[in-house]
């Protein structure tokens, strides 16, 4: 069992779906990806940064799920950031209503002392600094991998191909893959992303799974067809941390192991979509989730005779 | 070995795409299926029309390639349909530029009568009064597939809908699949189109594979991803042959069975993209497809353990 750091925001979310809205719930990359790779049992620690308003209760709960706090900082004159967002009908695209930063703008993120010999960093959506601000802290870790997205790479370019320099996995999106390389074929997309550093590259396609290119090999996970979304936050921070938390139960970094990591990112997923915020990863029991892996074992298998 | 009855349009195309263009070449939904079919050896006869600008080369051709012929009318003084469209650069989206329906206006299908009794009919994209057509000379076939489009679903809804009664599997792209069901999630469209007629519905969803869908059975089938997509004309209609050829090749209609058919297409399918028109495909040897099988095989199959 290796250790898992994960630095991310943890945050005030506040939705609206065609399904209904939610006052102000707790959300954030970090808390995500943390509840997610509690099904493995790791032991992870959150690096990341709330207000005095944030409530004790939620701090407990992921101390009672497993996770370290030390690193999460509480300035008790500040507020903890806040987004707020409203999803179209067709549940792929989203208006961001509001973003405040509050006390994210001045994160100087500590890995704590027992955390910096861990063998896996997961590295959520942040500002690159950040991002490099962990990388630095840690002692000789044997997966990092980054999880980023357009905004970065609109404003903060030169720091993000620092970090994606230093990461052994990058996590992206379709439309994302295809900015940061200048390539519309997502093979072609992937092979420059690994010029540029990582040795693999995830490429999240939404309701369409998910690509795993290493080398000359690719990985096609499906995505569950789902006859009902409820709220799709969290998804992609829900897929990194059962891909994470896999990989760092099992210690074991190859190509092989990672395309079940991805079988298991994908199917815990699945659950976080069908309630609005964190409500369905907190009731989420040991059979449901080996019943979605059989699930997306037989959404895939197939015979062949090659005569 | 089952007969394969294959309704559809044999055509010039004129094409056009961000690598090239071309003048009238050869085309039709009925040339690619029975083109794909034919890499199964199958007994095939092709129910369409063209005019007397038709050359006999590609009518040998088609014969060459194992294709009955003897359904194929040619209107002497009558111009072959033709089909003309530009593809955008993201080649996923196209243009049509012209649609000269010619002798395809009075198209009156026969069925050889040597065919009546085949166990497998293909209904390539064609007026659904020509589909009817066709089932209606049928004596007792084991296995109709229908192919169709957005254009019948807005001008001839009431005959689709019968035609969609009668069949036993639809073929159709995410679109098209939650404009005939009013639905949005493809879970529920396709469980509204079985309730429709068919006991297995196919979504196409391009680079993004296929989903099969029988009773509360969900099969994913991956694209093989690309890194150039030379063409896309015909992809859909070479899907349908390879999956139609080789449902015909075992005469086992089941839905085990049917999943390794949708490999098998969907393979097939990723060579036609490769080059212009039916290029790629009369060039295609057994070793290429032995191989590209394997492909699709590692490009989804994961090892997990259920612990």
């Amino acid at each position: 069992m290796s250790k898992l750091v994960i630095v991310g925001t943890v945050a005030f979310d506040a939705i609206e779906t065609p399904f209904g809205k939610t006052d102000k719930i707790l959300g954030g990359a970090a808390t995500y990806i943390g509840l997610s790779a509690s099904n493995f049992k790791v032991n992870s620690a959150i690096i990341s940064i709330v207000g005095g308003d944030f409530p004790k209760d939620h701090i407990s709960m992921l101390e009672s799920n497993g996770m370290n706090v030390e690193g999460l900082e509480i300035v008790e004159d500040g507020k903890t950031f806040f987004w707020s967002g409203k999803y179209h009908n067709d549940m792929n695209s989203r208006d961001t209503l509001a973003t405040e930063l509050n006390v994210l703008a001045d994160f100087n993120p500590i890995v704590p002392e027992a955390y910096k010999d861990a063998e896996v960093v997961m590295l959520g959506n942040l500002h690159p600094l950040v991002q490099m601000g962990v990388i630095n802290q840690m002692q000789n870790p044997g997966l990092i991998v980054l999880d980023t997205m357009n905004f970065w790479m609109d404003c903060a370019l030169t720091e993000l191909m620092q970090v994606i320099a230093k990461v052994d996995v990058i996590t992206i999106n379709d439309e994302e893959a295809r900015q940061l390389s200048g390539e519309y074929s997502l093979v072609v997309a992937a092979q420059k992303i690994m010029e540029m550093g990582p040795k693999f590259v995830v490429i999240k396609k939404g309701e369409h799974g998910a690509l795993l290119f290493h080398e000359d090999d690719i990985f096609s996970a499906p995505a569950l067809p789902l006859a009902e979304v409820f709220d799709p936050t969290g998804a992609g921070d829900t897929f990194a941390g059962g891909f994470t938390g896999y990989l760092a139960k099992t210690g074991d970094f190859s190509y092989e192991n990672m395309k079940t990591a991805i079988i298991h990112g994908s199917a815990l997923a699945s659950f976080c979509v069908e309630k609005f915020g964190t409500e369905r990863m907190l009731q989420l029991s040991k059979k449901e989730i080996h019943q979605r892996l059989k699930q997306f074992k037989s959404l895939t298998q197939f015979d062949i005779q090659l005569t």
